[in-house]
């Protein structure tokens, strides 16, 4: 059957299982010293760039302890970060940041998908509201890779079978998985990104949004480290 | 095998099939008269609630015309949208809107699945950017539909036979395609409400979230009549 | 002299004196239920509005306490508020509002001023960051209701006399003290109604802002009565 | 009386007249190379950033064209502005913008006075929501200059008495008229900075808030001279 055949001759593009993210910090302008910089337009007027900066530490943990977050948000960071499209989802709530997604509708998608490494947690005990994770059991492990990689398997088939017959990406893609990986740029400004980070980072945080978050944090302390000790993830 | 068994048993779950989405207006509070009455409190201070209103017609047009704005954004509009994830997935895009879906990781989906009904164009016609569809051979549709609907019920199978053995929900669902129903709550406002429409119900819009949008204009025609005769879908 | 002349015959408008702030609930279609019912969409899928209310008082507490804030969301409050402009300059930093304000381009505003009243505390003690204020001496008290006034008064009798002579109002205004009153429509919903009430209730706030505030909290907790039971100022 | 003779003593503080506005821009970190970039993240997946960028200019005005946006929202202009304090309220209506603004509450003013230039149109010709302007007389800017900045000074006067006498800031600014300068931050992403632009710079904007524009214009078009070229002011 010519359908068949098509997919059998594309089928040839190779599956990939990953059980990690991908975070590059593409750009950034942002520095602890336009915190102080900001503060100071509100404190003295004018452009107090000039102003001794060795005050800066006991400056910004005074602004966030007292949340005057405004001189927080001067400056943006822009994320690269490679995910399965449910983790996507959850990260594309945050309406303070702006988003580029690689297009289901206009691009061919890549065959690659999350598989859970044998550390993720299998078990969701407790009631809505009150759950936490416990380790699976090998069986319990054992189904996840086989039923979730033979599945993928399946999905990417029909795929590539669709596209070979010429039926348009966006209808073909319908069939894949929310365990497929997107790709994306993901651009906020600090006071923002803060945000984010406390609720991702949380332990109620789903595993994998945690693990791009967990990224981002290294990256956001890096470039801000006065800011970053500031900061209360809790908060 | 006991997995097999369990499985067999929860299968016993009718998959559905739909083609279609679902649009209810659950409430709103924006009307005509509220555009006008902001309006006044810019021209004549004060409340301007007594004034004559037969003017209202007039004024509309002209503070949209004029891009003045601000005048319809006092009130809400909340839908309670039932369409599949990929639908779903552009729809938050739009950062304007407040939602809550949903969640994969606290409820099991139902098999509630999109097959694209007879009339959907399923050839995609030129190169990025300029792409227009054209209707489908009846084997590429025959295709469609075989391919979407076997692929859905595999991955259904798979996400059931994860639930059965004590998976959770979280990790489960990781299988399930981008083509099953979510259902959601959208609160916006008329101001970016008609943006929303302007660019979702555009010719040039996925199919999928054009039948959403449609609905929602009509709703949103029926609500806020004058206003909606002003508003200009192209600008 | 014409321009004294035609000034003299304008100044009959009468000077008002405020020391107050007027708050008024325009309308709102925001209520405990939608909180619950937001929340059930997310849990249980689907339009979860004939679902048992009884337990919505512990489920709007769970949910503000574990920062789920995005059922808080659906619906708004537009309130009309009569203020010196120095509190609307402090009002519309809040970019999670609405506004429609009396324009001081396309209206001739009104003389209505505001004057502290004997309770205002006057004295700011401490240095930046750390301020407190305490009650002024009589003198201070007697200085700022005649010089406030005297400078009002002075302020209007430019304004009138520039408009008298066919100046526009938009060039005639720039005269008008921060002191005199606006008004303007505030629209906003009930979660970032919390987060606005949270910094401008504060102790630390503004004192005219926390009379403007002070009145919208009792409106939202009219309104909202679960909810506001379950928010937490300080959060 | 002593109230006076601090008050001489510290009108040493000499009042200036300014008839323009400053705009510096602190820092940015958006190029036109950005806006390609993310759309190739959109389009082919992964990060472009070493594709070819000679077709930059095509994709640009495309992208702009068809209204695909978000591709210009990462990155962000830092701009530092000097104006009078009724600029200052039209500008941050704009709330996808970020600011810091000198504080009244926090410091001491600095009395810097807008008066308008000879040039500047006086005569408001036409009804609401149709107004042109039209130079005035010689007698009409005559008027202007002299009420205005009698008006100031004394405004100033009542200020600086206040002070003198252990009056706190925050009390003794309400006498100060919309016309003295204020200073603050503002960052934009170029999106938004486009959006600002095209209402700001329109012929019925407000011609000091134009001056402002204007020279964002400039700083815009040099940092990002594809993305200004591709800019339709009208849209």
């Amino acid at each position: 059957m010519r359908l068949y055949t098509l997919s059998n001759w594309r089928r040839m593009t190779e599956i990939k299982f990953r059980n990690d993210v991908s975070v590059e910090l593409i750009k950034s302008n942002a520095i602890d010293e336009d915190v102080a910089h900001a503060a100071w337009v509100s404190n003295y007027g004018g452009d107090a760039r000039t102003k001794d900066t060795e005050k800066m530490q006991g400056l910004i943990k005074y602004l966030y302890r007292e949340k005057h977050m405004s001189p927080f948000e001067h400056g943006s960071f822009t994320f690269f970060i490679e995910a399965p499209i449910f983790v996507a989802r959850e990260f594309m709530r945050h309406r303070t940041m702006a988003f580029n997604e690689w297009s289901g509708r206009y691009a061919e998608l890549e065959p690659v998908f999350y598989v859970p490494s044998d550390s993720r947690p299998l078990k969701q005990v407790g009631k809505i509201g009150n759950y936490t994770f416990e380790e699976g059991t090998d069986d319990q492990m054992d189904l996840v890779h086989q039923q979730t990689s033979r599945s993928y398997e399946l999905a990417w088939k029909s795929y590539e079978n669709m596209l070979s017959c010429g039926v348009a990406k966006e209808v073909a893609r319908n069939v894949l998985p929310v365990g497929i990986y997107t790709k994306f740029y993901a651009t906020v400004n600090p006071r923002n990104l803060m945000h984010f980070l406390g609720l991702r980072t949380a332990p109620n945080a789903l595993l994998e949004i945690r693990m791009v978050a967990d990224e981002m944090e290294k990256l956001f302390a890096q470039q801000m480290p006065i800011t970053y000790s500031a900061w209360d993830k809790e908060s």
